[in-house]
């Protein structure tokens, strides 16, 4: 197709939007979709996406991008204009929970995530039988705190070996160090069985159990080196009561799970994920 | 203030986005939010509400109508644009059931309608000591089939003295004649106690309670000349069960009517409603 | 286990539950979970579902049921008795819509849904591969109108050899006969893609899509001579807006469908769902 | 009205089912609605809720209680008996924002609440007016954290001059002495303005803001000494993105408080809640 993304972020300030429309449409780029926001009118940020169709944009993408060069310049942005066909390449890691992993599958099968799925990853080999059936490539990476950094070594060469874009953790449950996070920049999207902040940390769902809470959650969020501290994509809750034992919450919370973890990969691979100071914009 | 509201909507073409935006930043106006949609990227509708601040726009607001004539015009749009300082006048009608009174008056007390209520009218005397204790005026119509007609005359009467811009039907239960409804086309809002279309007409919790259903709604409506018919402002639900009483749910459709109702008067006050093809647009 | 399920429904009167009781009582039978229902305190009719531990409950079962007869005549009770171990063989019916049957199987796979998939039949061939990847039984039979009923003998017929005791419409798309429906009283699930009895019939969400509604739904529930007309189970609704177009609607409520359909075998399955005047009581 | 409540807990045995109901059948007592509850069939602990019409119940109501006697003794039970027109007294405490306040209060008028409202008290004059549009008496009693006990004298005193069976915090925003707690155990409702336990303590708002939550919450609980740690009772969420201000939070969140504060009250006053291990049972 000839449809197209351009992110924007820059200081507020009059005259943006004017002048990348202006741009768009002397190069006969029709705007399907446009978001905006800025932090505050005064001395903000300013943030846009524009989904864009343009005849032969595969042709002109790259002199595109060279003629918007000195707009950028003139109001300091940070931005990316690439085209839709320019699809992702994601790596899905995980471990014995498969829930999340079929979600994603199913989803991506039935043309709902628009990805390439490069390769899955785990520590156990409880996957490998699903993941074959779809005719993608397992990886069986045993994994422990003593031996965390050569398994890293192996999973980094894996993701430059499929040139992967996107690393999802799909109930992977071992921590990262700093040097594979900083590595993959907002690239590192993970499931957290909780409503974010409340139980941060191992066993949500016991925790929550205990606490007697009335709702239970997931939170879909960015990898940063603060442990589920990273930018909040995506929440959802499901209600529960006194009779619900924690076996219970666990099977619940499966369902909030696989759709709150696949509605954020879709939104990264549409490119609608900005991250700003810890938190996410979601055009 | 300063803020200013521009609603367009005309046929889709490229370089709409651009010339506005231009226009607007020439007046040294600052775009707060903005929002578009369009039916069809080939041969569409376009519409556009934006929302700015202008220093003096009070005064200046008379000037920047009539300089944008000429970009109307290129683009063969109907548009409003004036200030938001420029606040609606609203009527209320009512009968017996008053939580829906109830909320529009605490959330207009409380400052999250923005609206001059000028008057109350109701058929019934049930409202009188509520309404009046928010020190605003009352007027008890009684009201049947027979005299229908001379009610609407007083009615119609008292909204012109009182300039009136909206009309809210917070559970009005009269209907109202083709000429009521024509002489204030998509400025009534009624709230319907059902999830629409599902049980449209009379006594939609007696029917949901004998259909079985799992789910009660309300739905807020602009009021056209066929009964519940007419474009969907906002809708939502509450889950009932077996044990559930016709009077259990009417107790909890309450609760959705109030919120139901208030959230469409509120955007509509605020200018995010545009209607098209018997559906609402909602910025 | 020695987990056993007690289902009751007679006319309401006093000392019901305390001869029911002292009968569980005397046969060592501890109660896990009991939920009642009466729909009307005076001369309505009363039902209960008790869940009970019971040593060498599969040995017993027989006897207790035979011991059981002089209480239920006494009251004059609709009842039965069984084991928890005695697991429902389900007929997944499926057409060219994957998602619903992909759900169940998943479910049922994972230890959710307790039964036997007997088998799979589909009017398409598009489900073989997905179905014998479970290693289930998988029968094409090409459907239409003029050979309704020589389809609908065939598929009698392997319901009968599979002794298959509930019947699920995965999307089928096809409707069944009144003498299919009447072999089958309260043991076809069927999912309506809609909110009911909202949109009943065909291409409920283009219909949605046309009123422009701001929810949009999806309902479990029992088949009936009565096209969409059955005792409803379960319902859900998601949030839709402007923006969404008519494959938007079909590709959201394909999660809606998936859930609601689910949960409605799962209380099946779990003899959580009785039948009263066209409604559903659910325990 | 001759219907009464019976609320039971004990350690968890044969028998206790099958011995009440045979006494309240013995009693002409019929069952309206009977839930029960065992943490664990194996030494666990056992609760129950019947509610049910005995005739003439305001006359035999003492002795009903003394003939239960042996049954709670043979049983170990902590129980009561008691008519549910036996209203109980209520006391709100608030402060300045009114929203949970003015719920209550049309809640309570539309007769949704039964209770008999005997004060309210504040320590600021923001509601003498609202309160006073009730007819009933405000208390203005100024408070800081100097004077806590003097202030607390008073209201102690004003209590138990109403006799007043339960306090609800309506947005309070002041901390209770652990004495105070303690003359009440279980009897003081709170509402906390985020979904605990994320955000325990002040200015929940502003802290949902900065992590980036994509849901908000409200929770009523019960006060103990732990700030915000008692037994919660109910809790909401509402979906808020990234425009979302903090006051935007603050005006959304006055929704969910309402009514999860408001639903949390009326199940105390109507005896379907046990506190069990700092969690709450909801029948």
């Amino acid at each position: 197709k000839n449809s197209g993304r351009l992110l924007i972020n820059c200081p507020d300030q009059p005259g943006i939007v004017s002048s990348v429309t202006q741009f768009l449409h002397k190069n006969e780029a029709n705007i399907i979709e446009s978001n905006q926001y800025t932090t505050d009118p005064q001395d903000g940020k300013f943030f846009m996406r524009i989904e864009f169709d343009s005849p032969r944009l595969p042709e002109k993408e790259e002199e595109l991008r060279k003629d918007f060069h000195s707009i950028a310049e003139q109001f300091d942005m940070t931005w990316t204009l690439k085209g839709a066909y320019d699809v992702k390449k994601t790596a899905i890691f995980c471990s014995k929970e498969l829930h999340c992993l079929r979600e994603l599958l199913l989803e991506w099968q039935s043309g709902d995530l628009i990805t390439d799925i490069g390769l899955v990853v785990s520590n156990h080999e409880d996957c490998r039988e699903l993941v074959e059936s779809f005719n993608l490539p397992f990886y069986h990476i045993p994994s422990n705190k003593d031996i965390r950094k050569q398994v890293e070594e192996k999973q980094l060469a894996l993701l430059e070996e499929y040139e992967i874009d996107l690393i999802v953790l799909a109930r992977y449950m071992q921590i990262l160090t700093p040097e594979f996070v900083a590595a993959h920049p907002f690239k590192i999207i993970n499931i957290h069985h909780s409503f974010l902040p409340a139980f941060i940390g191992a066993n949500p769902h016991k925790r929550a159990y205990e606490r007697g809470v009335k709702l239970i959650g997931a939170t879909s969020h960015y990898v940063t080196n603060d442990l589920d501290e990273g930018p909040i994509i995506e929440q959802d809750i499901m209600r529960v009561d006194h009779r619900d034992s924690i076996d219970d919450l666990k099977k619940m919370g499966r369902t909030i799970e696989r759709s709150v973890l696949a509605r954020g990969v879709k939104w990264h691979l549409e490119d609608r994920l900005i991250v700003h100071e810890n938190k996410t914009i979601v055009f």
